[in-house]
């Protein structure tokens, strides 16, 4: 029993059939869901089965707005009280596994701890995941925006949600070439259609050895990498586009799904899903 | 199939997750519904299956508000004619399946005709049908309000809903230590958090056998009472609190929901739901 | 997996108990869709399962409205991209699989290849589609209306859907009786409780041999006619009511609903479904 809360007015299909895929039986929908709703969904889910079976429901959180997505988050986990809960999953808009879907790809050729990992379109909501996810894995991220206001602002915000504290630079335009130069990946966020960066660019970049563009709609947000890049070396560097990242995204989806039913006290966030990516795609390096 | 009637913006998850575990395959849940909108539901599970299939498709109407989920009841009663017609339950804010909840307790340890039952909060909707199940089993009924007025017409109510005339006594504040010293059972069905009585009030009660507090949430209607008891003895007084009656009231909603699924012509209202949960919990006695 | 996208604030009940009924698994249902939101719907069928598996997931459209119904399924349409697309089939308001029901019975009787047939009321959705339906097959087919202009409309819109020139003769009342005297079948689709047709108007028709009026609710469009009639004789001509077609309306949508998961690029609108209801009804003559 999977409990689907959507912020959309039209709750999302897409999560609907991976979680159906996933093998969810009964899925209950509850689609333009605002925080002051969640309550009573949450009560529903845990007042009807004794503790042993709580672990029989869970609850996805989804829908386009991501931002929306971490309010029902917080009135969830606010619902809960003592051992009475279950699990947990958000991946509104995508963005935790897709996140986690561009951290695998990049640290599949690269070592992380050290490693320089430009971020770009860094202040929205998949940015901010992924400059958040490699900065715990020991990156020096640079996160870049057109304005250093925004780009210092998701910094802060990031710092604040990491338990240690990690080597985050802001980057406005005119710093970005100089962090660019030295950086060894670079991950495109960008809202579909933005172009972020020229094939110039970044091929003057002499120490960058893996790009990855997480835009699927022409044009590329990094230019010269294509949506089905998986893995395909372009001027020397190893390339992923948005598809190419998309199986992985897909199989991380499913996984999380099915994990929510192994015990009834998770919350899969960002950093649980990574978790799971690793441990689905490098089995024998864990 | 089962087809979830809900008043509320977002259905209840708790009525839904009790249907599937009561066996229902199929849950259609409709929310928001407003009475104009009951008729083509209702007729599309009219019209999609023969006389004799009938009865595998079935009704329930729930919701927070009981008086909206009364309204939608008429409503369904209204798109049925003749022997087109589906069985159906209203459960909103489970009022009946607690209501019966609390007089099964209250009839464990009473003969209820010519008893004397005070109920405090008397005038809400779950109030209003504990009172008319006791006074249809025979009780001297007082129903207690703050204000007389409001007493007297919820007396009226439940009056005109009774076959028979029943000896229900509206009672204000000034009125209620009265009927309080000859009571033998009291039930408190008020809001949650609002403190109906004070210890030394029942404890001065001197016929006082048992008392039902329906409210989950401290503070306790009834002092003294916990939410927890069932069947715990208090200064004399058999006390059951919310979650001591209410795993009686989750068998009775999913043996409900099942015989939704027997005929194709019942109406499971209140009378209905404590009679089936006569059957359930004194199988020997009846 | 059905994706059920209605116009209505309330889906069909009806819809997907018929699509439970033909053996669909999961029904993910969604209320009052625009046109709008479309598009992320149908990508989350598309995108969430490779090429090989989209036939497994489908689309159906419905509501009362059947302009509605049709933007949706434009909106459907555009949604999809090369071979990224789901089968669809549109069923607002039964149009399509009453107007396919009603041809079948009349050309039960009748070859229509140079047949006359009056549609009253048939500037509506239902009248639209049975008059473009008979067009095609070869009828001579009079378009009735109370305004003539409406009626021309109603011609034009036909004409532009069908590949060929059609037989259209738009009718206002006082033409109605020359067309009427000369034709040899008559389908009445106006709206419930409209009387089109008094019983001695249609008595004089000497050519005619064949009626179906598809209004169940009293008074009959097509006076004397019986909702339960099938394949009655009344006066010499032979006559099917809205129930009597009924049951062959409820198979065409249960197989139509089946057919949408054998390939994943069929658009099931009326031309289809009435070849569908062909194939189901009359095996041995096709």
């Amino acid at each position: 029993m999977l409990i689907q809360l959507d912020s959309d007015p039209q709750a999302s299909t897409f999560d609907a059939i991976v979680a159906v895929d996933a093998g969810v039986d009964q899925l209950l929908t509850r689609s333009g869901v605002r925080p002051n709703e969640v309550a009573p969904l949450v009560h529903g889910a845990i007042f009807t089965r004794g503790l042993d079976d709580l672990k029989q429901s869970a609850i996805f959180i989804g829908g386009s707005d991501v931002q929306a997505g971490e309010a029902l988050l917080d009135a969830v986990r606010q619902a809960f009280f003592g051992p009475f809960r279950v699990s947990v999953m958000l991946d509104s808009n995508g963005a935790n596994t897709t996140a986690a879907a561009a951290v695998l790809a990049v640290e599949r050729h690269l070592s992380l701890a050290g490693a320089r990992v430009l971020v770009l379109g860094g202040t929205g909501p998949v940015g901010r995941r992924v400059a958040r996810l490699l900065a715990a894995s020991g990156a020096v991220v640079g996160v870049a925006s057109r304005e250093r206001s925004r780009a210092e602002m998701a910094c802060s915000e990031i710092q604040r949600r990491l338990a240690q504290p990690a080597q985050l630079a802001p980057l406005d335009p005119h710093q970005l070439p100089a962090f660019l130069a030295e950086a060894q990946a670079l991950v495109a966020t960008g809202a579909a259609g933005a172009k972020l960066l020229d094939e110039e660019q970044w091929r003057k970049a002499e120490r960058l050895r893996v790009m990855v563009d997480l835009n699927a709609v022409p044009p590329a947000g990094i230019q010269g990498v294509e949506p089905q890049d998986r893995q395909v070396e372009r001027h020397g560097v190893i390339c992923y586009g948005a598809l190419g990242v998309g199986g992985w995204k897909m199989k991380i989806h499913r996984r999380a799904v099915q994990m929510l039913f192994e015990k009834n006290d998770q919350v899969l966030d960002a950093e649980e899903i990574l978790a799971l990516g690793r441990q689905l795609l490098q089995p024998t390096s864990s």
